[in-house]
């Protein structure tokens, strides 16, 4: 059940087929996911999606690509994401992720939720030490 | 203001003294924050708090310091933590995140938060291929 | 599978039966959704929370009824409801909801889902030009 | 205070002027806010952010600005950025949203959280007629 | 700043007086808090909020009065609404939470922030022992 | 469906037998809900979690047990946790709770989602009279 129709054939739409096409050849599988068949519905929103996903996840840059997924993953799961949670997990472990730093991974996560609520609790003040507008990065 | 009140000198109870000691020798500063300040309005849950803390984020582990402070920032900002995304941010900061890798990591916070909404809002079904529970991992 | 019961036959109860029946001349249907045959568990709750959806939703109002539905799709989107998201889609959709319109509702919740976190993680300060408290509205 | 500094003149690299240009154009004003100035730390996610909001909210489109920037407020809210509260806010006024248009969205945030969260608690199943995955959207 | 204006004597809409002099009857106290002075923007939403507040938080109940409180003050923190934590403990002090309570709250919150995390990560199956659609309730 | 495996014998492992006789033995039954099942992937996340658990909920303290499941389902509602929803609102019905207490929870929950969304929406600055930074909290 969702709340768009999943078409039988959408890569009738040649727009559609575009994406589908450089979705495979960029992981380099056959595989399409149900993300981008139900994005499907609108040529433009799943253009626009992918476009993102490619450049942010799928091109070389100053994060390792599991890292890159681990970051998904936590995002996901706060975000109270099912689907995501599954699909980025799953994507995560196809890029490694052993079952220690997944369990490492859920421990930050959980620790992390615990003490953002502790903070919030107790509406703790931010240090002056943490401002940062005044450093320069390198 | 904040919701307990911060004592002017908290270390006269052993109990807070003794952690503010391991803060400032696990971290080698004598900088405490007000996290711990504020928590130490209850010795059992400075304790407990400080405790969890060291052991996930400072022991070694199969993630590096620098990562495991990415994926605190992450969660911390979908939490909606402002005192933690300051803090924590400081701390990747001081571990060596150039301003490249926290362009990055926003970018997969920002594309995440985006794709999360769509799956939701789309109630994309799981695809079977996603399905970890039979999978033995490393 | 649910937290509480569902009865055979909740109109038995007088007061859930007219609440029943205003929810079917309201909406001039004889259907009855879930929420309601849930909520019929306690009629106070079931009472009270149709009394309210009914002023706020189904009234003449300074917004048209589709804007209304498309409010509640992004809240309810945002809040992580599943049932909200299937009930609210298919009501927006019986109110003439087009499919461009909603591919563009979900390119907005997508948007400021992404811009909302970068916000929070730079804890951008608020332009003094954003202060309304001296504004006199309409 | 920020997790990133704010530069005196971001304009001397050419990428950001190049942006504020095209907000100053766009919006038809000089003034460019906060959200801009802090993100031009980074002129990649300066550059993707501002073009993803130009596209969405400035083009001509099925819906109408003042409903777009109430789906905006909407997300915001239940996000809890209380940046882009302030700023999306501004906006919707600046388009004309009138005092009782305001108010009547605020009721309907207000009882959309309360309807989600009795959804989520009660954990209403689906009904069938909310299955939109056979729905052909004009 | 804010996003309405707070004006100068709220009370010369009789409206807004009939709810204010109602808040200090009931509470027993001359103090309005800014929630309701804000609120006074429009007389409707001051009227139907503070009607279900003091018709759920004052009225006598199956519940005490400081486990309510309580009970708001999770939700509140979960939220994140910043004011409503501070009022909210406030309100809970004032009706007796001693720190002993407080700490054992946050713990709480802490802990269950935690599993809800976790239980999300992992997608645990609800087992069927949980069902309660067929549990007849005193 | 999940994201890690359920093994068929988890107790073969002592570290995890350990902990599912302790949780035998705590709550007096001899059932294991799957969240620790799950958890078992890990036996250093499980008894982490457990220790966890027993502590904040098994042991005698300043709150009763039946308070303590109420703050808990509240805290799961908000975040979204299907699981902890049924797991929780099953424990506190186990020990005690009404229905019509239920009832008043879940009103709680609803109203306090929707004057948190209103608070946040408006910018309700903090009364200083709600400031416990100076308080002595016995």
């Amino acid at each position: 059940m969702s709340t768009v129709s999943l078409q039988n054939d959408p890569e009738q739409d040649p727009r559609v087929k575009a994406v589908f096409d450089d979705i495979r050849a960029t992981r380099k599988t056959d595989f399409i996911n149900n993300m981008w068949r139900y994005l499907a519905f609108d040529a433009s929103l799943l253009e626009s999606t992918w476009a993102e996903v490619k450049r942010v996840m799928a091109m070389p840059s100053s994060l390792d690509p599991l890292t890159k997924e681990m970051l998904y993953i936590t995002a996901s799961i706060i975000n109270g994401c099912s689907y995501c949670v599954h699909s980025h997990t799953a994507a995560a472990t196809a890029k490694g992720m052993t079952g220690e730093q997944y369990a490492e991974l859920l421990s930050i996560v959980a620790l992390a939720s615990k003490t953002n609520q502790l903070a919030t609790a107790l509406q703790v003040p931010v240090d002056s030490a943490f401002d940062l507008s005044t450093l320069a990065r390198t």
